[in-house]
Parts: C-alpha cells; sequence; structure tokens
C-alpha cells in the first residue's frame, strides 16, 4: 500500500477529538457536560444575519467573485471604517473562515523550512496549518503568572534565525485572553521593521476586550507593508458556521499573491457573504455586537470569580477574548478532564481543552486547562462548583491508587 | 520590504484573469460577451436545494463537525448507494467544494518535492494546488486528434519516476470532456497497484455522460486502498457557489489524514449542506439531475454540430462533461482572444478560455481553445456565428499588419 505524507502524519490531532466519544458516552449515560472546552458561543446569531440568508435572491448558486461578494467586501469596509481604518476593496479578501487567512498568510510568506515565531501558548490549528505547509513553528513562551504577556525584546530576539519569515501572534489571545499593551505592539512592529519579518494578527477577537483598550496592528502605518490581519465574523456574529473570514493587508504583493490563493480554490461560500452584508446594513449592528459583548464581560467576572474561590486553581484575570487558560492542582490535566467524563460520580461534569495541546514546547502546560466562558452565568457558576468538587475527589483517587 | 514565498509566486495566475478586464470594458461599451470561457451553468439551482437554505432551522450558526454534518454525509451516502455503491460514514468526507478535496489529497499522499503524474490538458487549478503545497506536477501529454484518450501503457510508464506519487485525472475530463473506457481505467488501476501509487480521481463531472458508460473508480475493489475519490455538487446541482465538495476513500490511513486536515480548518458551510440534505430528501431529485443532463446533451451536438462548420477548427467530440477543447486556424489563441474582446467589430462577441493554460508543458494549447457549452442553444449557435466570423476578420487582420 502506498505510504501516506509525512507532513499529515506530522499535524497534530486535536487531544479534543481524543477526548470527546468520552463526552459523547457520558451524555448516553444521562449526564449533562458543560462544554467549556470549545469556543463555541451559545448566543444565538444577530437576526438580520440569518434574514439576509433566508432572503437572497439566488436563482443559479454561481461561484463568487475569488476575492468575495462586491457586497462583503464593502461590508468589510463599512466595519472598518467604524473602527476608524479607511481600507480600498483591494486591500480586503474573503477568505473561508479565519482558518483560510491563516492558510493563505503562511503560503505567501513562507516557504518549506522556513519558520514562524508564535507567543504560546497559542491557537493549536496554527500548528496544523503549518506542519501541512511544511513551515517551522518557533514557540516562545510566555507565563501564566505574566498573565501571558510577552518577554522583554532581546528574549524574543534571541529566537530569530535567518530562517524567519514572520510573527504570528493572536490579539486578543486565544487561549490566553491576553490583549497586547501598547508598548508590547510597538516592540513587536520595531522587530519586524528591523529583522524584515512579516507581522500576522490574527484578530478575530477585536471587540472582546474588557480591561484596557484593545489597539489594532492596522494602527502602525509605518509596517504597513509588514502587517498581515486576519480577521472574521465567526466570534463576533456568533457565526462560526459561516466559514467567513478576511485577509486584509495594505501591502500588494502579498495581496497579489493572496488573490491567487483565492482563485486557485474559486471562491467563499455566497449565502453567508450576503448574510454578512445584510447584518452591516442593519441600523443596530454596532448595538447587537455591544450587546453581546456586555453579555460576555458579566460571563467572564462571574467565571473569574468563581474559579478563583477553587483552592489550587491559578490564573490572572485575562482582559479579552472569552477564554482563561488557568493552571489546576494536579500533574496532567488531560488525565484529569478524562476522569471527569468517565470516573466522576456527579450527575453533571464539565469539559475543559488540555493545556499541552497550545503549546509546541514539549512537557509545558501539563497543569493547566483553557476554560471558554461560552455558557450562560448559572451555568458556568454550576460548571466551577463541579469542578471544584472534581479535583477534591481526583486527587483523593489518585492518593488512594499510588496508595 | 520582506519578500513574499517562492510558491506563491510559482502559483500560476489564471490567462482568464488578465483578459476579464477587456470582457468588462467590451461590456461597458455596450457590447454583449458570450461567456464560453468558464464553468459555470446558467441552469437554476433546484428549487429543493434552495428551499433547505432558506427553511432551514439554525439559531446559533455553530461550526458543522469538521467531517460534515450528520444529514450531509447520509445525503452523499444515499447518493452513492443509488448509484451501487455501499460507503459507511466513515468513507466520506465533505470538503469546501472539490476544490478543497483536491488540495487535502495533494497534501496527504505527497510531501515537498514528490510528483503526480497529470493527463494533459488538466484543469489549471490542479497546476495551483500542486505549486502551493509544493508538489511537482509531471504532465502527460494527451492530443486532440485521439480525443484526449490515454497514451499507450509503456508511454505512461516511461513517466513514472520514485517521487511519483500519485496519478491525479479528472473523468469525464475538464477541459477535454473525454470519458475515460474501462480498458484504459482498467489499465490505470494495474498501474496503481504495480507501482504503488495513489489513485486520485475527480468525477465531479460524473453524471454528464453522452457517449460510452462512465465508470467509477469506485468500480475497483482491488485498488480500494489506492483511490481517492474527489466530487462536488457543484456541477451537478449547478450549485458552483455552495462550496460543497467531498472526498472518499475507503482507505483508513487515508481519511484519517484527511480528517486532521478537516479538523484543521474547523468545518464546511453549514447552510450549504443543509441544502444538499433537503436536495437529496427530495422524491424528484434524480429526474432534476436527469432533466438538466439531456439539456446539456443537446447543447453539446449543437455547439459541435455549429463549431464543425467553421473552417479550419478541428476537434473529436467529446463524450462528457461540457467542454470541447477545440484548435483554431490561429497561431495564438489568447491573442485572438483578447482581439476579439477588443478588436472585433460587432455587437456581439465571444469569450474562451486560451488552450495553453490547461497544459504544463510549455508550448503546448496556443492554437487551442476550451469551449463551455453552459448557455442556451441559440446563444451558442449565435456565438459560433460570432466566432466564425471573428476568425476571418483576425486573420484578415492579422496578414494585413504583416503585409
Amino acid at each position: 500500500m502506498p505510504k501516506i505524507s509525512a507532513r499529515s502524519i506530522a499535524a497534530p490531532a486535536s487531544p479534543i477529538r481524543r477526548l470527546y466519544p468520552l463526552a459523547v458516552e457520558a451524555k448516553k449515560k444521562g449526564k449533562k457536560v458543560y462544554h467549556l472546552n470549545i469556543g463555541q458561543p451559545d448566543i444565538p446569531t444577530p437576526e438580520p444575519f440569518l434574514r439576509g440568508i433566508r432572503e437572497a435572491k439566488v436563482e443559479v448558486l454561481d461561484y463568487a467573485p475569488s476575492p468575495g461578494l462586491p457586497e462583503a467586501i464593502q461590508a468589510v469596509q463599512a466595519y472598518y471604517a467604524e473602527l476608524g481604518f479607511d481600507l480600498s476593496p483591494q486591500e480586503i479578501l474573503i477568505t473561508i473562515g479565519g482558518s483560510e487567512a491563516i492558510t493563505f498568510s503562511l503560503m505567501v510568506t513562507c516557504d518549506p523550512g522556513d519558520q514562524v515565531l508564535i507567543p504560546e501558548p497559542f491557537y493549536p490549528n496554527y500548528l496544523g496549518y503549518a506542519r501541512l505547509s511544511n513551515v517551522e513553528i518557533i514557540p516562545l513562551t510566555t507565563y501564566r503568572a505574566e498573565g501571558f504577556h510577552l518577554p522583554p525584546r532581546r528574549e524574543i530576539e534571541a529566537h530569530l534565525t535567518p530562517r524567519t519569515r514572520a510573527i504570528l501572534l493572536s490579539n486578543p489571545g486565544n487561549p490566553t485572553g491576553v490583549v497586547y499593551t501598547e508598548p508590547e505592539l510597538d516592540m513587536l512592529v520595531d522587530l519586524a521593521l528591523r529583522h524584515d519579518l512579516f507581522l500576522i494578527v490574527d484578530e478575530v477577537y477585536r471587540e472582546f476586550v474588557y480591561e484596557g483598550k484593545h489597539k489594532s496592528i492596522l494602527s502602525y502605518p509605518e509596517a504597513a507593508d509588514r502587517v498581515i490581519l486576519v480577521d472574521s465574523i465567526s466570534k463576533r456574529l456568533s457565526a462560526c458556521g459561516a466559514r467567513v473570514g478576511m485577509l486584509i493587508s495594505r501591502n500588494k504583493e502579498v495581496m497579489a499573491a493572496a488573490q491567487k490563493c483565492a482563485t486557485i480554490r474559486l471562491s467563499a461560500p455566497t449565502f453567508e457573504q450576503l448574510g454578512l452584508a445584510a447584518f452591516m446594513a442593519d441600523p443596530h449592528h454596532r448595538e447587537i455586537i455591544a450587546r453581546m459583548i456586555e453579555e460576555y464581560r458579566v460571563r467572564r467576572d462571574v467565571f473569574c470569580e468563581e474559579l478563583g474561590k477553587i483552592p489550587g486553581v491559578t490564573f490572572r484575570k485575562p482582559e479579552g477574548a472569552f477564554y482563561v487558560m488557568f493552571g489546576l492542582p494536579v500533574q496532567d490535566s488531560e488525565d484529569f478532564i478524562r476522569w471527569m467524563l468517565t470516573d466522576f460520580p456527579g450527575k453533571e461534569t464539565v469539559m475543559f481543552a488540555p493545556g499541552a495541546g497550545f503549546y509546541a514546547t514539549p512537557g509545558k502546560g501539563q497543569d493547566e486547562v483553557r476554560g471558554a466562558y461560552v455558557l450562560k452565568v448559572e451555568d458556568l457558576r454550576r460548571a466551577c462548583a463541579v469542578l471544584a468538587e472534581g479535583l477534591v475527589l481526583y486527587n483523593e483517587a489518585l492518593a488512594k491508587t499510588r496508595g
């Protein structure tokens, strides 16, 4: 039998995928599982978006233009204009989710063997895209005790090599919830200029900021030709299944290359692009987003308050996104999550994403988990109560086994 | 400024993209352009599919499962069952168009520097996917006079090297309209077994067969672990903009690797998967497809009849798909197409895809164009009349310039 490729073998399998069957089993046994493991909001998708799809006048569902439907590109322009950024249509490419924008960014900036520096812990699919396209990820470790903010400049520079092509990061951060400060961004821009690097910044959580102020990487005109912005409507429109993202750059060469990538895959889905156009045409669209962000702020506060009461749980309150990356008083958080799904005695249980999956450095994050506060406040409280009980029972059970 | 990647530079820019602005200009001047250049059907998308989208009960538009919505996978199973193939859900992956199924196929079978053998002329995006993923395409030239059927076995074998991982082909063929015969497929299967190759077969035009009988590559149980089938609803549901395709294989290792690729890009768009499920639930779905195929049969016959009347135009009537790859009495078909858009004096003009874009061998296909018979019969007749007149005037103009 012919062999499959080394790169597809190297692509990481999600630890969550290994754990899911256990969650399914638990539910079959009548257990309620609080899913804090995935960044899938429970907030209803805004009605204007859904109406835009239902009422779309489509007779022949033909290919959308590869760079995006003009209506969708205009909607993105309008959204960025509201943020104070004036973009031309040529600076915007509609992608199939933020996912594709990341793939295109790596394809356009890196050849096989090239390196991209990423602060870890990071969104695990970055590693997946990189492995499939033979790009090497150089992790730059950040720490829970520092709220996952960046290390000093000289430490970052120590990670750069002649093969480094780009720095990739999400701001606000997934899984960390970090919102990078202005001095941190200034430093990144300066590093990119000095070392001739691209800055690929994933701002899909841009609206989800509760402390301080988010500064978009678009605010740096001096770095305009280094910046590739990755964005998506998945989170701010609670429309993960729409698969509408965008790649934005003022670098003409980058955009021409990204457009070629887009031509090769033909087009992004039509209906969801029309949904985005309808959403932006609704006069209340900013209020809809603002209301949702307020709900997340309350959730963050409640989740952090409840987590803070649990003995041995350690974290710094995150500034943005909808995640908390926190430490548990266990040695192997994946084993703990597994135990919560299979052995925890209550009628309810809780699922988190194991921390190690967010690090490229082996051995890191084994006592951490990522919790996504994507449930209602009362469910978050229950989930934390279950977690607290689980930790006690798990450690007791472990002590017994070790006897 | 940092450099963009060599692979994104190597990815081919579509010649059609260069010509499009000229078509837009022509239309601005009030000219009617018959677009026979793109495989975009004009047939209305079936109502049950569109209704499935309009009436979808979606409150939170969440990520679909990475391998596809269960409803969509069942719809694909049902479709294949009608063709006589019994597939398990694990053998089916819903992809974002046939495009993504091709990308995944290359990713899973090839590492950078590996080779894939493809009969040329071929669908140009194969080259795009290959270049972006650093896979080398080895073209196997086929000829118009032979209806683009395969060369003898020893000639194919002469193209294989230790780096050849797969043979990739579309059946029926785009742009050739060839439907491979049973002996041709038997030979390919035998080659794959003997030389330990994967067979990646793109059957998106499966239903579009007017002569002989299409044999699916799934009909070869002895090659089950070599076969990766690429398919899409774009053509047979006249739903190119849906971006719903599929990758099918009975090779468990291939499917596990393809599923990892799918997990990394999260999910395919939800609404269009629901559209497919609704279409397959309609009791008349086979009739809808059959009626459309009959329309294309008439178009093929008319288009070939009219083309046959034009002096100097050469082709063999194709057996399938909705394309004719034909020779023109010109030296540079791209120049001719350009002239038709800019200089042809009539109120109407016609656009084809230049032949050279379908070959990887430099210099091939320069007197050829691909015509897609995706318009109504009366428009096809008019387009051929315009073409005939254009050829005379173009060659006269050319003779004068050289005069």
